[in-house]
């Protein structure tokens, strides 16, 4: 009998991707998504892209706060492993609005984890992210760099981190992997899913994505007088299926029974790009020109950030293995097939 | 028309006091606690001491984590500025039950903050701890020295201060003030209020006062070799009364409309007592022996702790006034007046 996994946030940009491939290895999947920045369309998506696989996903709108829902939920359903991915990642808003991720990203876990813990479900893959390294004092970012945050957003990264880490130490029963992402971008090869960001994309492909088909007049490229070959940011893009790979890597080595307990992995290439040479790339698989308009350094953001990818690479037994001209061309199919992504024109904003 | 203060965690050891050194300086009072760890005796109690004063003092059996019962009650009454004691507080605990940690003190804290900020209530004090130093590299502490936690219970109080700081950027609004305990003993001089741990205490005075009083037969000390003038470890031992009174002037201070944003004060006397000396000061005043059983260090106990209190004798304009001899009078007071707590020596552990 296949394993079966819930994967919280599963029909959004990084979930949808991971859940089609924890179905094409053969998994059962339940995703509970609240659809605050997420639409129910990509599980659909998901569904008809695994085939005959599509049979063992299921979804339930669920809020992780609504603990009642969750647990009888886990009444219900026997899980092996859960994936947390639910969270809101938007930086800046973050700044805005702080509570509002201390109550989503923290009351969400915290409840996710207790209802776990209540069921003895208590091997989990969490979605931690680069921005832990806050602006580390070298390159490449190993897991064993001490950890600080710059904004709301990556506190409650490093609040879930340690979160996982007491409850391990807790109850050792616990076995708990967290993945940092580096960059991720590109969308998988069908074009079919992807990323749709609500409202002013954070991240630069989305941005770039939205100027290549008209949205957006250009792109704002902030700060170009960094220490770098061509003085813009460097950054560790990663394509989104590798990453969603990297999940299912992660999930194998919990199931695998080996001695572990809660432990850290970066998931990147490992190689640097800067944004001038991530739109060069993307200019030349679309065939689009991106306008650009030069502003300054944004406070907070790092010279240059790309993985250490060595202990995935040991541990996981996982690498990366799409280029960046792959990642811009998987990105543009998505775009140029769904330029205003799963919804309409009208709906956009 | 004076002030309407919302004391959370009212009923609890500094707590209680807080509220009836608030009442004797004309706040009106209105206390929240869930009576998890304290008792509404505590706050009878209070009202009498207050004498003339009492009838400004109303008491609400809520949990902070019911935000509809909270909503309701900040709906209800105007609230000028919360003082936030309420949390679990147990280091041994918050060790082996984190969530309970999580759960407890930061969902209870952000269901506060939000129902505060959508009341449009925006002065905090909160209820922070010298344990936000961790073992730092020199004494006294100063405010600005950097954070770092031991166990869940440490963290949640570094944890909530950085979402104050988040909220205050977010909001200019919002005036916030940390107080940092020290370590806190003694009780009301007249006996009718003190601490009262559930359990085996985690302090040592509330241990040695147990002892004294024969409900437990000797005080383990932990740690006997460290570099202190009898091997011993050196605190900063604080009248809660004088705890208290810092409590007053911190609200004195966010009323007082200068440009406060978010800060943090150290509440503590800036002088270091060894346990030995405690134990000796106790034995003094009470005419009981303490015996001692010598044991271990404890991982993750600082050797040497005490405040630098020049930053809130200068901006909150407070200063403790309590001898240690006092402390341990006033301890004992309320120990052989009240050698079960607030309870019966049937609900004793």
């Amino acid at each position: 009998m296949a394993e079966s996994i819930l994967v919280t946030g599963g029909a959004g940009y990084i979930g949808s991707h991971t859940v089609l491939q924890l179905l094409l290895s053969g998994f059962r999947v339940v995703v509970v998504d609240n659809l605050n920045n997420s639409a129910a369309v990509a599980i659909k998506r998901v569904s008809e892209l695994a085939g005959e696989f599509g049979k063992n996903l299921a979804f339930q709108q669920i809020d992780l706060r609504d603990k009642a829902a969750l647990n009888k939920l886990f009444d219900l359903t026997h899980f092996d492993a859960v994936i947390h991915f639910a969270g809101l990642k938007a930086v800046g808003e973050s700044v805005q609005k702080p509570l509002l991720y201390y109550n989503n990203n923290l009351i969400g876990t915290i409840s996710l984890l207790e209802v776990m813990a209540a069921h003895r479900c208590m091997k989990l893959v969490f979605s931690s992210s680069a921005t832990v390294y806050g602006c580390p004092k070298e390159v490449p970012c190993r897991e064993e760099f001490p950890l600080s945050a710059l904004n709301p957003y990556g506190r409650t990264k490093i609040i879930i981190e340690e979160i996982c880490r007491d409850i391990h130490c807790a109850d050792s029963d616990w076995k708990i992997i967290l993945l940092r992402y580096f960059n991720p971008v590109g969308a998988h090869s069908s074009g079919y899913i992807g990323d749709d960001p609500h409202g002013v994309p954070n991240n630069l492909m989305p941005f770039v994505q939205q100027v290549a088909v008209g949205r957006r007049p250009a792109l704002t490229v902030y700060g170009n007088d960094y220490s770098t070959k061509d003085g813009t940011g460097v950054r560790d893009y990663i394509h989104v299926v590798d990453l969603a790979d990297g999940h299912v890597s992660a999930l194998k080595k919990l199931f695998e029974g080996s001695n572990i307990g809660c432990e850290a992995y970066n998931l990147g290439t490992g190689k640097g790009t800067t944004v001038l040479e991530m739109v060069a790339a993307f200019e030349s698989v679309s065939g689009k020109k991106v306008p650009l308009v030069m502003a300054g350094r944004r406070p907070g953001d790092a010279e240059i950030l790309y993985a250490s990818t060595a202990k995935a690479e040991k541990e996981l037994k996982w690498k990366a293995k799409y280029s960046i001209e792959e990642m811009c061309r998987d990105q543009w199919n998505w775009a140029s097939k769904n330029p205003y992504g799963y919804g309409s024109p009208d709906s956009s904003d």
